[in-house]
C-alpha cells in the first residue's frame, strides 16, 4: 500500500512537472511569435542593428518575465492574448539590460546563453545601440495596448518606466558596479537584487494583471508575490553560479566569484542561501491566497524556479 | 531719408534680434525648471547615477528641441505649460543620445559643450547607464501628459518611440558609425541627418502641437517645417565644425574631418552647403503658411538657426 501510494504520488508529480514544462514551452512560443512580429525584419535598414536586436532577443532565453506576465493575466481571469504586448515589452527591456550589462565597461561578459554576447558578435557600438533600440521599442509596444476599464495606457508606461528606471533596474546595476571588489552587507546585496531582478519580475506580473483589468486586491497580491519570487529567483541564480558548470548554465560559471561580485552564497554561505530562497518562495506562494484556484500555475512556477538546476 | 530708413531698419532688426534672444532665454529657463523638477534630486541613491544624469542634462545645451516643442504649441493656440512635459521628454532623449554618441565605442569625444563628456567625468559604465536612465525617464514623463480631445497619451508615446527608435535616431547613429572612413553619396548623408537630427526636431514640434490639440492640417505644416529645418540645422552644424574654433563651439572643432566623417561641406563643398541650408530654411518657412501670424516665432527661429555662428 505504502509503495503503491508513493508510486502514485511519484507519477502525479512527474505528470504535473511534464504538464508545467509543456505550459511553459507553449507560452514561450506565443511570446516568441509576438516578439518576432514586433521587430522590424532583419532585412530592414540599418540591417546590422536589426540583426543585433534579433540576435540577442532570440538567444534562447527562458522568457520567465513574459510568461509571468501572461500567467498573471490568466490568474486574474483575463485572456492570454491581451497580455501579449506587455509580455513582449518586459522581455525587450530585460534583453536590453542584459546587452548593456555584458559590455566591457560593465560586467565584461563574453558568453550569454551559450553564445557570444552581443558586443562580441557585433562590436560595442552596435551593442550599445541595439540595447537602446530594444528599450525604446518596448515603449512603442506599450503604446499599442488596449486600455482596460481600470487601467490606462499611461499607467502601463509609467510603471514600466519606473521599474526599468534610475531607482530600480538601473539603480541595481549601478549598485552592482560600485560594489565590485568590496565586501558588502546583506542589506546592500538585497538592494542590488531588488533593483536588478525583483523590480522587473514584479512589474511583469503587474502589467499582466492590468491587461486583465485586475482589481486593486489582485494587484496587491501579485506585487507581494513578485517581490518575494524575484528575490528568491536571484538567490537561486547566485547559488547555481557557484554549484553548476558553465555548460549547464550557458554562461561563464563561477564568474561572480572571479569578478569579486557580492552574492548570497558569498555573504550568507550556501546553506543559509538555500534556506532563504525556500523562505522567500513560501512567502511568495502565501501571498496568492486572494487569487484562489486560478493561482495554481503561478504556484507551480514558484516551486519550479526554486528547484531548477539551470 | 535713405540713411534714416536704413537706420530705422537696422534698429528694428536689432530690436527683433534682442526680442528673439530674450524669448529663447525665457523658454530655456522654463524648460530647465521643469526638467529639474522631473529628475530625482542628486541626493537620491544611487547618487553617482543621478549626478551623472544632471551633469549631462544641465551642461549648457541650447534647448532647441524643447523650445521648438513649446513654440509649436503656442503656434497652434495652446498654452506653453501644457507642452512642458513633452518638451522635457524630447530633451531627455536628446541628452541620452549625446551621452551614448560620445562614448569611446562610438564617436569617442572628450569634450561636449566645453566640459568633459559624461564618460570622461563619471566613467563609461555610469555614462551608459545615465543615458539609459534618461531615455527611460523620457517615457515616464510622457505618461504624465494630459491627453487632448484629438491626441491620446499612447500617441505621444508611439511617436516619440518611433522618432527615437531603430528606424530614425538610432538608425542615423548606426549609419554614421558605419560610414566613418568611407566616401558616401549625398543621399546616404541625407539619410544619416534625417535620422540623427531631423526626426527628433520634427517630433519635438509635433508633440508640442499635439499638446495644443492641433488639427491634422496644423500638424502636417509643422512636420514639413520640422523636416526641412532639421536638415538645414545639421548642415549649418557641419559648416560650423569646419569654420569655427573649438572655443566658440564648446566642442572639438574639425573633429568631423579628423574622424573622417562624411559631412555636407566634405560631400558638396562649403558654398553649395551654405546654399542648401538657405534653400531648406526657405522650404521650412513656406510650410508654415497655414498657421498664419501665430507662426512668427517659428519663422524667426528658422532664420536665427541659419545665421548662427555657434
Amino acid at each position: 500500500m505504502m509503495a503503491g501510494n508513493s508510486s502514485t504520488t511519484g507519477r502525479r508529480r512527474a505528470q504535473s512537472a511534464a504538464d508545467l514544462q509543456s505550459f511553459l514551452k507553449g507560452r514561450a512560443a506565443l511570446v516568441d511569435a509576438a516578439m518576432r512580429a514586433w521587430l522590424p525584419p532583419a532585412s530592414v535598414a540599418p540591417t546590422t542593428l536589426h540583426r543585433a536586436m534579433r540576435y540577442s532577443l532570440f538567444a534562447g532565453g527562458k522568457r520567465l518575465r513574459p510568461i509571468l506576465c501572461l500567467t498573471a493575466a490568466e490568474a486574474c481571469g483575463g485572456a492570454t492574448r491581451d497580455a501579449l504586448p506587455a509580455a513582449c515589452a518586459v522581455e525587450f527591456v530585460h534583453t536590453y539590460s542584459l546587452i548593456h550589462d555584458d559590455l566591457p565597461c560593465m560586467d565584461d561578459d563574453d558568453l550569454r546563453r551559450g553564445r557570444p554576447t552581443c558586443h562580441k558578435k557585433f562590436g560595442e557600438g552596435i551593442a550599445v545601440l541595439a540595447g537602446d533600440a530594444l528599450l525604446t521599442e518596448a515603449f512603442a509596444i506599450l503604446s499599442s495596448i488596449r486600455p482596460t476599464q481600470r487601467h490606462s495606457v499611461a499607467t502601463f508606461t509609467r510603471l514600466l518606466a519606473e521599474a526599468a528606471g534610475s531607482r530600480f533596474l538601473i539603480a541595481g546595476q549601478v549598485r552592482d558596479l560600485e560594489a565590485q571588489g568590496h565586501r558588502i552587507a546583506r542589506a546592500h546585496l538585497r538592494a542590488i537584487h531588488e533593483g536588478k531582478t525583483a523590480a522587473m519580475i514584479r512589474v511583469s506580473l503587474r502589467l499582466g494583471a492590468m491587461s486583465a483589468n485586475a482589481t486593486p486586491g489582485q494587484i496587491r497580491a501579485l506585487e507581494i508575490f513578485g517581490q518575494a519570487l524575484g528575490l528568491a529567483f536571484q538567490i537561486v541564480d547566485d547559488i547555481l553560479d557557484v554549484t553548476q558548470t558553465s555548460e549547464k548554465l550557458g554562461k561563464s560559471a563561477g564568474k561572480d566569484i572571479q569578478a569579486e561580485k557580492s552574492t548570497y552564497p558569498a555573504v550568507l554561505g550556501l546553506e543559509a542561501s538555500r534556506k532563504e530562497a525556500r523562505r522567500l518562495t513560501a512567502v511568495a506562494k502565501r501571498a496568492l491566497g486572494p487569487l484562489g484556484a486560478r493561482a495554481a500555475r503561478l504556484l507551480a512556477i514558484a516551486d519550479f524556479l526554486l528547484d531548477r538546476d539551470f
